[in-house]
């Protein structure tokens, strides 16, 4: 913790500092020239883009000019909550921007494996199944979308597994990853599994993920070097603060940090009465008086960021809220609003996307072909 | 290399001492009693018993009394010799006797990983198919056999392989295998597979085995109660020695070592002309004088420890040759005449053996069980 924050793919702690992660991750700003580039080759630009969620990036200009495909993916350890959804929902727009295909991958190994869970074989593998609706529900192609589960793709990967694995030694998984000699010979090879992916075709694999995965796809860029593969290029995410406030993280495991993907109308609206940290002023006198602010307010933050897509409209909000003509209460509503209706939509499709599992991984065009792929 | 011989499951160098074995493995020795016993039960005893090429075990009593299944293996690193068969006839002749389920795994992950071989993937492949010949031959029951490779059946074993995976830690494969920082995080996952078949069944797996493989059942032993399944019995066989000498070791990447399955009968003539150490003396005439030591003749010791089944005939030749009546050249062309036989016999039915792979990897009727199993 010199930096004052940590961040492993299994440990994010303290309030991380986006600007000190360039220099630590050696990742690249995702800058306004290149947010150009972007949107010269589709038109307009996400909220997640146009609103700096997306903050930092590796090769993303090469993958653009070159060509790729896309890979995301999921650790199934418990229910997901809205802040588990983004980077689906940024993988999506590009697949439609690009027409490229989506490689998703649930580490159900991982989640087993990982000591701290404490999640049983058969645990992980409900997780699993519950995930994949809230990822179908996203609305990928049907057709360039391959959904799988490691336990059960594993065949296929296998043979690519054990040439990844013979260029990594432990040496270079506790620097990397922090392992130790008590660390399971099973999470020691996992993150074999977690690259795998990165060369399902021969194009630059392009991974939409948060910071905290950075860690693999460094590794993933020194493998590829060493098998004379592709580098992935890689666009990182920041997190949804959690309701406790702007630096605190949103847990799964900690219901008062989040909304999950399934959470009852009339839970939200509870939720964010009673823990959405307030940017507000202590009485309605004082906040007409001085003001919000907005950058502090989680409400605020999460419209910002995810869920009010209306350019005009927020720079309303924010402007209404700054100059106290907004009450925390007002604030507030147009949240629960904006969330309620984001979750109810969201459950419709999720009831829809049983129906659809079958293709995603195993019967549409791509999952087809992939089921008949080993890869060496 | 405290002990003068250093045995792993990648090397076996210097003299092996049977007796320093029983201590340092901890493994019990397979004596007269439990000669006995087993002959209860079967009848008679193959001669790899009664000769006591089977030297140790560990609760072989137990898997007696219990009931049991068997598991052997073979990694597919090169061409196969006489030596490497001698587990599968025994494991056959068990089979025999006692009815019941052959698993035989090819651990090419493993010789892909293993990094003084260099072999790539696709070599793996071949030396792979070409043991499958090899085994088949042996003459296992189709219908009570499993022939698999890891790199195909990883999805069947893998969720239990996580299991397994998970109580063992860095400390524990280090201290067993010797693994070091810089070995590869394949190799230091791969005894999890080795371990994976051993519950295939829920009796007691019996492995007949060289004892360089001990360190793998070792740990199964541990790893068994910690997930409160069975423990592993075994039976170690000694190693056939090569020809340049009975302390000498008989290698595949050394041809003046051994004799191949496929061995031509001209090359298998010359070679024991020309490598077998002789235990005769220098000349006829001190040899008639002074007799033979069959103790350190190779041509015998194949003879007794595996190539000649009849007790009066390798006694009678034994005799012949201690009081010099037999001189090195007639021992020699009984072993040639031997050897040949088996050889030959071994390619007529390994011509056959293309035809039967498919029973035994994927339609016998346990290969077909087998494939519909996923073992959590």
């Amino acid at each position: 913790m010199a930096q004052g924050f940590k961040i492993t793919p299994w440990e994010v702690e303290g309030k991380i500092d986006y600007e000190k992660i360039f220099k630590m991750f050696g990742v690249q700003k995702f800058d306004e020239n290149i947010k150009q580039k972007l949107k010269r080759k589709t038109g307009d630009l996400h909220l997640l883009f146009r609103r700096n969620v997306v903050f930092a990036h590796r090769d993303f200009e090469k993958a653009l000019e070159k060509g790729f495909f896309l890979y995301t993916g999921r650790g199934p350890s418990g229910p997901m909550h809205i802040g588990h959804i983004i980077p689906f929902y940024l993988t999506k727009w590009l697949q439609e921007k690009f027409k490229v295909n989506v490689y998703i991958e649930l580490t159900d190994d991982e989640k087993f494996l990982e000591p701290k869970r404490k999640l049983s074989f058969e645990e992980t593998q409900k997780w699993t199944e519950e995930n994949i609706l809230d990822i179908i529900s996203v609305g990928f192609d049907p057709d360039r979308t391959f959904i799988f589960k490691d336990t059960e793709y594993i065949r296929n990967m296998y043979p690519l597994a054990l040439k990844v694995a013979k260029v990594i030694n432990f040496s270079t998984v506790r620097a990397i990853f922090g392992f130790t000699n008590q660390t399971s010979i099973g999470m020691i090879f996992f993150p074999t599994l977690q690259i795998v992916p990165t060369f399902f075709e021969d194009k630059i694999c392009l991974v939409p993920s948060s910071i905290d995965q950075d860690p693999y796809f460094r590794l993933q860029r020194d493998v590829a070097e060493r098998l004379h593969r592709q580098r992935c290029a890689t666009i990182y995410h920041k997190l949804l603060p959690g309701l406790l406030g702007i630096d605190c993280k949103m847990s799964s495991s900690k219901p008062e940090t989040c909304v999950y993907l399934d959470e009852g109308e009339e839970s939200i609206r509870e939720k964010i009465y009673k823990y959405a940290f307030s940017g507000g002023q202590p009485t309605l006198e004082l906040h007409r008086k001085l003001g919000g602010n907005p950058e502090i307010d989680v409400c605020f933050q999460w419209l910002y960021l995810f869920f009010e897509d209306d350019d005009k409209r927020i720079e309303e909000i924010e402007e209404e809220y700054r100059s106290g003509r907004m009450s925390t209460g007002e604030l507030k509503e147009i949240a629960i609003q904006k969330i309620t209706e984001f979750i109810r939509e969201h459950r419709k499709k999720r009831e829809k996307a049983r129906k659809k599992v079958e293709k995603f991984m195993y019967k549409g065009k791509l999952a087809k072909k992939m089921w008949e792929t080993v890869f060496e």
